[in-house]
């Protein structure tokens, strides 16, 4: 069992968290995870943000014009300063706009496809070698014991459901992430098209709007959840606030030698604290990279 | 195999679909079922309304300045030319008040007692024998057939998630409905609470919104769509617009001896077209309540 987890406090607490949960009907097993920096690498860039900045060369290729735009100009000459300052929402917003008009089925093959040509900009290798080995062996061990899991992820929906069922063996509606609007629309003959727009549904999924999207799309209460950043904590805190066994993990980038050593520390969080001291104070469970893990990634 | 539906060209096309799907893959198998009126009885009043109305009821007992409010007074006189004259729309929004502030946990305990005491207003019978025995058999053979299985309800989310594993089998995060807005909140202690608001999130779940949803919330495409009202027909229209074997599939309430018989029409549809003369146009296939079930509810 979690054979690239390291034996120590760590797996103990993972362990015998899924003991305890051995006692509970299976539909009260349920764990969610989030994406980026959980699930898979999210230095030195979001892999969505990857496949945006990908599309955008594709476009500027085709139309030098779209250099005009502040936001494109940014993203294209890799100007992070000016990213920071435009501000990466803003960015993002412009970045949505390469698909609006493209059909479910047109955006899925597009990511598909950049998923079977790119490779990450540091370490070289495809974005599939990127998902943690001992995460995919924690997903296994969750689904061998009858539990249910999700992806809750601040990354867009179709995005991350492109890709779900092939990295971690999860399926399309097990994805909750940010919502894009479709919209209804029809062709020549009358047949209904759905769409992409360029507008976002309700708030980005971070932070309490996790919270409020495992509610509303899920409709069950985490018992388990696993995180990595200031917008991992209101989900955490969730799951831990039930009154049946529970188990909130927060996993520590330190480790520079075999991914990057960082720190998540954001808005969200009070008065600017670290997530892992925050974790600390509401007991979760830290997973340090560097001393957890025998392997990070697949061979 | 489905031994409620009587033999006949309804059944025939039913199993030459079922027997056209298993040439696709698992993942593509997917079937959406609208709930009211497709696989419970909606007649006189729709279920989730009887709720409501319940709670009303409670609520006005303690506290008979209720009654003061028109849409409330409407309600608990039973009075449909008032609720018409109001307009059920605003009707609705002032009975969703009723569980504003309420947690999740707090409304499925009220759902799932009301519905081990409600008995149909006039049929006398539980709620739970108001199920359509041959779309549960429906159900089953679908399932065997390694289609999964959505519900995609008019109704409120949280509603038909309370009853559809007990009464269909299908778990919370497979249906899809109405949603009801949550707010993120702290308990004395400082610990994570969601409570219900009275607003509802994006569209009622009708019509194209029914699409829109199945993309945003479940991210597949189905090909089996199973309805009976107007609010149904752009699903069951997406059903049909693929490229893969399909079905649109319509329950036609003509069985007044054992159900009720009435026509859907609204002006979702064009021309006030019954729904049905709209389903035959479109190629759809009609099933006569009277004509192809040998049973109608479960003994």
């Amino acid at each position: 069992m979690l054979p690239s987890w390291r034996r120590g406090a760590t797996r103990d607490a993972v362990i015998a968290f899924l003991d305890a949960a051995e006692q509970l009907a299976p539909a009260q097993r349920v764990a969610v995870f989030d994406n980026d920096g959980t699930l898979w690498c999210e230095k030195p860039t979001y892999v969505q943000y990857d496949f945006l900045e990908d599309a955008l060369k594709v476009k500027a290729a085709a139309d030098p014009s779209v250099h005009d735009r502040a936001e494109y100009a940014a993203v294209l000459d890799g100007d992070w300063a000016a990213i920071q300052q435009l501000g990466l929402e803003r960015v993002a917003m412009a970045l949505l706009e390469l698909f609006a008009g493209v059909t479910p089925e047109q955006f899925d093959a597009n990511v598909v496809e950049f998923f079977n040509r790119a490779r990450h900009r540091v370490l070289q290798v495809p974005l599939a070698h990127l998902v943690y080995q001992p995460m995919l062996e924690l997903l296994d061990e969750l689904r061998r014991r009858r539990f249910t899991v999700f992806i809750v992820s601040g990354g867009g929906t179709e995005f991350v459901r492109a890709i779900s069922e092939a990295l971690y063996g999860v399926q399309p509606e097990a994805v909750v992430g940010t919502l894009v609007e479709y919209e209804f629309l029809r062709d020549d003959r009358g047949a209904p098209l759905l769409v992409r727009t360029a507008r976002v549904l309700g708030d980005a999924n971070e932070g309490a709007a996790k919270v409020r999207s495992i509610q509303t799309q899920l409709g069950r209460r985490p018992i388990l959840a696993v995180g990595n950043s200031a917008g991992d904590k209101e989900m955490l805190e969730w799951a831990l606030a039930g009154d049946t066994p529970s188990l909130a993990l927060l996993l520590d980038h330190d480790d520079e030698a075999r991914e990057y050593r960082y720190a998540s520390v954001s808005a969200t969080v009070e008065e600017h604290e670290a997530i892992t001291d925050v974790g600390r104070r509401l007991g979760w469970t830290i997973i340090s990279m560097e001393h957890d893990w025998e392997r990070v990634f697949p061979d």
